[in-house]
């Protein structure tokens, strides 16, 4: 990543540095659409925009729905607002992030789930984060080892005491309180993160955002033309029900984006393309 | 339904109320599984005891997975505990209910959704219930209308104001915030209901439970040989989603269940055989 970007962002101020997190945060949405489209033989991502009903700003979702994502839903957003929804903090907010989840046609491709967000509520402003592995029935020790090691690469570089605390902060999140068992294998999960070094807080950000396609891209390549029969289908197809169960009860990002007022078709599109019970 | 039965529950106090309540209830949905079966050529109800761990008692889940009912769950239960769950009363609670959805196998036919439940909380009593309908894609006006007209007559033998109330009440429990849209075409609904005349209460409660199976029984006997093809097949599947995001999002029986430490194989059995996003 381009260092000169990050001293730029942390001297600057207000609109300045919402403006340059949004650019970044617009930039590396293309970047991975364009990887997971490059596994497509033919389908492409469609956008479309919208609107913030309750404040100023909006977001751009991409769709893919192809031969080998079945589904996958690539948001960036940057809202603001009068009064912050949630009990985390008080008074206006702006909030921007990048947010995707990928539902693969093969079985033994797991569901990938990926997020870097920058709040502001009130005085105060933080980071959060992560990416986290679900495989869909078929775990695979390789594939858990190599996007694990990519995440601890990527946080070693900035501290190695982050990796440890972010890896289990995701372990507690990911967890179903209902079947007290994790959604998948873990990953990565950070929320108000601020130390008081916005450089160094925003560079493990980024560190997040740059590492994600080398997590995944590697398990998606080595596995799209493994066969799979009608019988591993069905499995993923029930397995992605705890998946709807975690987001839809439990996750911070659907509750705060329909507190906040969100556009629903934004905040829903990464419910799998199928699921069932 | 048996007069004396009514007038010996007013009359008896704590647990032979109770005691009563759930002999009713149990035997309410032993007749509601068979009047099911008797629309399905094959398959049968299969029946599954769970036991409330954060405390005594327990319940009993029927699910049938046929040719007809692609998916229909049953519930009885009857729980109780030191701490009530959630925020509408203090103290030791004991709840008992019946409760059921059905996913059916032709898209023409519409889902149906049927509960009542009796609460003790604290010093507080109160029942529920209610039943409504959702096609799925497909509405037809006549099935509303008869639906409609059945609770109208159960309830209007009872009081002839409680049936706009409990219709009203439908239409607001059953809206789906984030689309401002209700999840089907109504029906009837009431919570802490207790007019402090015990016997002319359950006298209403046992109304709705009586009048269920006349609400939905012509409509599924009308419907059952009606052709249907893979694209209506499809639309029925995506319209499962919203009844999905319902019941996870907003819906308090599932709150209560999960609050309340309850079985999820119970709470989430009304979960569609299958749903597209």
């Amino acid at each position: 990543m381009n260092q000169e970007w990050i001293l730029q962002t942390t001297q600057a101020q207000g609109q300045e540095r919402r403006e340059k997190i949004m650019e970044y945060l617009k930039a590396l949405r293309t970047r991975i659409c364009g990887a997971f489209e490059s596994l497509e033989p033919e389908h492409r991502f469609e956008r479309k925009s919208w609107s913030y009903q309750k404040g100023s700003g909006g977001g751009e979702m991409s769709i893919l729905r192809g031969s080998v994502f079945e589904k996958a839903a690539v948001n960036f957003s940057g809202v603001q607002g009068d009064r912050f929804p949630g009990q985390d903090a008080e008074g206006s907010f702006f909030a921007t992030g990048v947010s995707l989840i990928t539902h693969m046609m093969n079985p033994w491709m797991p569901t990938v789930h990926f997020n870097i967000r920058y709040i502001e509520a009130g005085s105060r402003q933080w980071l959060g984060g992560g990416y986290d592995l679900t495989p869909m029935g078929f775990e695979n020790s390789e594939d858990t080892q190599h996007f694990h090691s990519v995440a601890k690469h990527a946080l070693d570089q900035v501290d190695p005491k982050l990796y440890p605390v972010m890896k289990e902060a995701a372990r507690e999140y990911f967890t179903i309180p209902h079947y007290n068992r994790e959604r998948g294998v873990g990953g990565i999960f950070f929320d108000h993160y601020n130390t008081g070094h916005f450089d160094r807080d925003l560079k493990m950000w980024t560190q997040v955002g740059e590492t994600f396609l080398e997590a995944v891209m590697p398990i998606y390549k080595k596995k799209k033309n493994l066969p799979w029969t009608q019988e591993e289908k069905n499995k993923q197809i029930r397995s992605r029900a705890h998946y709807v169960e975690f987001n839809l009860l439990y996750d911070r990002g659907t509750r705060f984006g329909f507190q906040s007022g969100g556009n629903p078709e934004a905040i829903l599109c990464s419910m799998p393309p199928m699921a069932a019970w």
